[in-house]
């Protein structure tokens, strides 16, 4: 057997025969047009709309966030600098099919030249690019394999077009050879809850028809799996399915102590899909949704009717909103338009709040008046918990409490996600009221390595025993000022790092509400002495790697 | 009295009566111009080459960094596109005045919208603006105060052609109301140690005669000042004077521990004067400048011939060298190339190093063949250290010290500045012979606020408790391991806060040379114990300025 590495997305197990993506289309040659200037415009302009229907088309049957994809790529497709683009290669005496290759490969550039998100994006037009090709030579498009039998689906990076149509009842697993984290092909596949191991460059060698085991946990894909092999994976796929159909009991370890375990979320209208999973109250409900469709901050009218309709779908229970989170990633032209060489080391967050204190005004008045809008409702109102994010000093915790208090919010705390005020916990905990860490932008500070940037992605493990070491420190200073500490990273809804969390003296974790399930699962398995013992494995490690096998084997103990 | 607040440059203090620069010309009217096209060109073309020259002509005259500046802002005059401005303006009819100081003004936005160092240059663009419209206008350039007797030179912030020539005699102090650490002014206040506090914006209604205490070490202009605040003042002053002509000794602490003071070096051309001021050896010796004026990398024969002349400087000595640290604010298109969103947390130091391996084998095998070059000359071999910037994981350690060893280079280390290598302090430095804290990229990324960034500078300082946490962590990973740790950021050219830094473990300090008389004499006043007391005063502080106020009261206990 060998193992080939990715990153995995999600915690499940696979296996199955390999299935590939069929090749690209062979490259246009770009020698002259045997048709003239108007024949082959006319051919490129009925090849665009057929495609980008049917992307449409495919978009309005897929639905959620397949649609949104879609529809991107179907704009793209019509995207007039391209049509520009393409026209100017026909005007040349180039045909059709060379003409729509070389423009979309030169925007295509640009895009994996700008990296990042957009450079994620080159994948979608290659699509595009394909499909259109396809269309003008009447050939059927590159897709998805039909083998007959349930697959393993290897590809390069899964187009929209294809994983938004994925018949699931076929596909076992997915695995890419390129793509990472926040790839569409990941995207989805967490949507769809398909096991998936991304960026796995060894994955290029597979055959078709060859057993693998697809294990997104660990991110890795092994061949030439022994018979024991496969069965270990076949009874964590069992344990697996089991879980997800136990029945949801509060979060707890399994001395009984509570860990309440509470939903992250971005719209108010995630709210019942988080109850039915067995959300406890939301640990995480960020605000940026209602900022960034406009130039302007949306009024406190408007505000006040989105935490209205969150805080009535959890009466009796912690709703921890946090404020505007701007900047680095998420700009707003309107709170900070300098330009900024280090956006993530600059302007966001509570700073970016500061310097624009109105926007924070309304935001703090439109949550009291939603807390007084649903205090006597007949289910009883919701815990309203208010914090900020980018803490980083004592002062911008007195700053930020003092805000929230002056209107009449009882319970304001602070993001743990600055090197600082992990280091200052102590301090800064004898003012808030709690402290919710957040793993990701924490790892990426700590080890200072853009948590987007694939080069350095690396790096980006919140296993990594300095990050432990960090969290290990605000729990303290939590238990030491009698505050809750809770966890709103993604680190959370690992299931063994959960336990390590808790070991470390989280309070509470907050996820994803998919991974609900097996991080309830998890805690159940282990004492809070257990989970503290695994913690000391973890955090005496040399590196990430080495924490998570610390863990795994004192937690197997 | 009234203290108004800005950046002190250096650590002196100075006091006398204010001068203001003289206010700019007024702005040109946009009406039409009287002379034809052809004549304001030509009025142009004179004014602007009258200029280039002068300014050269200055720049010659003065030498050093302040020629550099000067040249460039003559060929700022002469740039083409400027002139294409200026012409296009002057063909729509406009006065060459006008032209002048509507194509300047335009080309001035572009750069402060870049920011950073870029943004900071926009003065001197002004001036260059100004001079050409004084010119056309037959009237004497805005320029330096002559009030007759000394002053404090109060201005907006001053362009170098100013700086360049200021009769040192004349001017006790500098104080601006813009401009940043980063700035001309700031720079050349350093270069010249003339007193400064730049960016101090409530200094714009100081009036001409009256008297300030300019406190450079403090960042504060005092107003209207008591008799007993000017007595204090001009004591400082006046030990301060005497510090700098006080025997040479070896850097130790009044109990007589040792505590070598090294230099912080960017040429070996700077040995001597390091020398002088009593460097006991070189504390970080920065291999940048000789990559940075080429699109390729130096061969090894031109960088052993450089640290060949750098270690023949200090026989018998410490010199420590840092491997080639590119990345953020230093790219090198042959290194990294990749444009990054957040390069300050990009592939920079040793990431970028290992990505292009040859180029870090290339320059320790040069530094390897230096070492070698000099073991047997009459005056004795210096002591060569390496060390790898950005160290964040011991598995970097790893990789630096085997690769380093590979060469026979006796002692490496690594470079903390990342807040993970601080927290694995005790980890690495089992492996690593030793650490050098870089306090400043350690505190940018502890704050998450870039250390180049106006709208977050305030948070840009090693005081912070957080960062003396850390500081602390890896000072007694240091005794634990037997392995020195050494401070060469620019922290510890803080006389009080090097104290500290000793009291939080360090043991050999490195900053510029012209720093080294005041940490030398600060020393001497307290014991280790001493030092240990006024560490845990300034670390159990909230803030930054907290810290610096507990530990200036440990102090003078």
């Amino acid at each position: 057997m060998a193992e080939l590495r990715g990153v995995g997305i999600g915690l499940g197990v696979a296996q199955g025969p390999v299935a590939r993506m069929s090749e690209p289309l062979p490259t246009p040659g770009d020698g002259p047009s045997t048709l003239s200037i108007g024949e082959e415009t006319a051919r490129v302009r009925e090849a665009v709309g057929a495609v980008a229907r049917e992307l449409e088309q495919r978009g309005a049957q897929a639905g959620g966030a397949a649609q949104d994809v879609l529809e991107a790529q179907a704009m793209m497709a019509e995207d007039p600098t391209l049509e520009q683009e393409v026209d100017d290669r026909i005007a040349q005496g180039k045909s059709a099919e060379f003409a729509v290759f070389d423009a979309f490969a030169s925007f295509r550039d640009q895009l994996v030249a700008l990296g990042g998100y957009l450079g994620e994006r080159a994948a979608d037009l290659d699509d595009v690019a394909q499909r259109v090709i396809a269309r003008l030579r009447g050939v059927a498009a590159p897709g998805v394999p039909d083998p007959g039998h349930p697959f393993v689906l290897v590809a390069k990076d899964l187009a929209p077009a294809d994983t938004a149509l994925l018949d699931l009842d076929k596909v076992l697993a997915l695995v890419t050879t390129e793509g990472g984290p926040t790839s569409h092909t990941a995207i989805l596949a967490r949507e769809k809850s398909i096991v998936a191991v991304v960026g796995a460059a060894a994955a290029k060698d597979l055959a078709d028809g060859e057993t693998v085991i697809v294990d997104a946990a660990a991110g890795v894909v092994t061949t030439e799996p022994t018979a024991a092999e496969l069965e270990r994976a076949q009874n964590r796929a069992d344990a697996r399915a089991a879980q997800a159909s136990a029945p949801i009991t509060p979060g707890a370890l399994a001395d009984g102590t509570a860990i309440p375990l509470l939903a992250n979320l971005g719209k108010p209208e995630g709210a019942e899909e988080a109850v039915a999973l067995g959300a406890e109250g939301v640990g995480l409900f960020r605000t940026e949704f209602l900022f960034l469709s406009s130039t302007h901050a949306p009024t406190v009218e408007q505000q006040r009717e989105s935490y209205t309709k969150l805080l009535s779908a959890f009466p009796g229970q912690k709703v921890v909103v946090r404020v505007l989170d701007a900047g680095a990633d998420k700009p707003l032209a309107f709170l900070n338009d300098a330009h900024e060489e280090n956006p993530a080391l600059g302007l966001r967050g509570i700073r970016a709040l500061r310097a624009s204190e109105d926007i924070l005004r309304e935001q703090l008045t439109a949550l009291a008046e939603a807390d007084a809008a649903t205090r006597h409702t007949e289910a009883g109102p919701a815990d309203l918990w208010v914090m900020a994010p980018m803490i980083a000093t004592v002062e911008e915790t007195d700053y930020f409490t003092a805000l929230a208090r002056e209107y009449g919010i009882k319970t304001a705390g602070v993001m743990v996600e600055v090197p600082s005020s992990a280091l200052l916990a102590d301090r800064i905990l004898r003012v808030a009221d709690f402290a919710s860490i957040g793993t990701n932008d924490l790892t990426q500070y700590t080890l200072a390595a853009d948590r987007l940037l694939g080069s350095v992605a690396g790096f980006q493990d919140p296993w990594h025993p300095a990050v432990l070491q960090l969290i290990r420190d605000v729990g303290q200073a939590g238990r030491e000022n009698g505050k809750p500490v809770g966890i709103c990273g993604e680190a959370a809804a690992d299931p063994l790092l959960a336990v390590v969390l808790v070991g470390l003296g989280a309070t509470s974790l907050s996820m994803a509400p998919t991974a609900l399930a097996d991080v309830r699962a998890s805690l159940l398995e282990h004492t809070l002495a257990e989970a503290r013992g695994i913690a000391e494995a973890a955090i005496a490690a040399d590196d990430a790697a080495s924490a998570r096998t610390a863990a795994r084997e004192a937690a197997s103990r």
